[in-house]
């Protein structure tokens, strides 16, 4: 069941901490998911199309106030034009308990950890290749890194809702505890010290929960989660390139990891 | 020898109508690569590190102008906090000519084709992807596609000055003058007929010209270029998930090409 749900559940909030969340496929997702209390929903005074009418009813059958307002105003309100007619006031987003994300680790299990990343559209897209790649989580720390947020959720087209999200306050102590929970861990560097191609070729990673510990678009993995690592990984470029993308750099690690996991399991 | 340089070629611009490109290793990456015409440089003034003397004295040789202008004043014409006290008035970009490309393809040729592309980040972060995987040339055309701007440039980090970006009136018409070349063509699409791992293992794309068609974020490729395809390809994602972010699809495809170009090379 929804979290929060109904005016009872919303604190006064000044117009500045209000978070909205806007699109129809976004806040469909997020209704549909039932994780991410929404406050209040706002829909355009013509926004009459069946999937508005559908995120309408979805949202009176969880108690959700639902106002109409012109276009304008939910433009003036998300600071956005892409609203679609759909704006949601949102409640804190539900990050995973880091230890109800342990309990369930598996051998099969693959996670991300961003290392202090700091484009939301960047986070965004993360998150959608890790549910597109099926990876069991993404963990990331409370300070220097950008949270879940409106932008990070649109990027994402709601995925945020499908992905568990673990907030810790300190990676090194968590990325430390899922160590003794048999996880491996492997820093994604510029300089690594195998090529992405040769890396998964390693059985060694086959057997255990895996994380893949991604850094922030200007400084790379921190070397005190570099030293947790059982290795490293570069993806091969051109002369006179040093990076990809974040978020392309992590589409890659988990394409090729998902893809080696299809294999494995095919024989 | 740069185009187009000194206040002799730059023409009269209102306001409105002024590229503004700034950072300082994109400012130094267009000056290095001396393509992109600048016609003046502003300095903040109080950006005298290293790197902004570099810049100064390479302007110079250029014989661009510059001037010097308090933070605030950058801020306020670049609408950007980040411009690192560096701001150059850019002049049009460099296309490459359609006809100058076609003549250079080989068998060993990588074409990323955008059809339609509307994100201006996506764009930057495939044209970084495409030069770190050494593609030959990205082909866009002259409508509804975002074009080479200052966001594009940023996002490429500088980039856009080193992979050769084709734009055409037709891109129709173009890939047909392609295909004439020997090039092969490969659209992405959610139900394309290939798994990208199975793709590229066909010998039928190792002995031509390939190019790669992506299509617009909401759209995907367009019926007309799909029928000019030879084949199209997918990438297998986790069930309820339909894409992945623009960037990050072209960023799978290019690193899958382009490692199984290297390992062909290493029989």
């Amino acid at each position: 069941m929804p979290r929060g749900r109904g005016a009872s559940a919303r604190p006064l909030l000044s117009n500045h901490q209000k978070s909205w969340l806007w699109g129809t496929l976004c806040v469909e997702e997020t209704l549909r998911a039932g994780q991410w209390p929404i406050y209040e929903l706002i829909l355009g005074s013509e926004a009459n199309q069946p999937i508005h009418q559908q995120i309408a009813q979805h949202a009176e059958r969880l108690e959700i106030p639902i106002e109409r307002q012109p276009a304008r105003r939910l433009e003036q309100l998300s600071k956005a034009r892409d609203h679609q007619g759909v704006l949601a006031l949102m409640g804190p987003f539900p990050y995973t308990k880091f230890d109800d994300f342990a309990h369930t680790l598996t051998p099969d299990s693959r996670i991300v950890v961003l290392d202090r990343l700091q484009d939301p559209f960047n986070f965004g897209a993360i998150v959608r290749s890790a549910a597109a790649f099926g990876m069991s989580g993404i963990v990331i720390g409370s300070e220097n890194q950008v949270q879940v947020n409106s932008h990070v959720a649109r990027s994402s087209v709601g995925l945020v809702n499908r992905v568990p999200i673990v907030r810790v306050d300190s990676l090194t102590e968590s990325l430390q505890k899922l160590q003794q929970c048999d996880c491996h861990f492997i820093a994604a560097r510029q300089d690594g010290e195998f090529a992405l191609g040769e890396l998964f070729g390693k059985t060694d990673f086959a057997a255990h929960p895996l994380g893949m510990i991604l850094g922030s678009e200007a400084h790379g993995v921190s070397s005190e989660l570099d030293q947790l690592c059982n290795a490293s990984v570069r993806i091969d470029m051109a002369a006179g390139v040093e990076s990809l993308n974040a978020a392309v750099t992590a589409g890659i690690l988990m394409y090729s990891l998902s893809s080696l996991t299809t294999q494995r399991s095919e024989f």
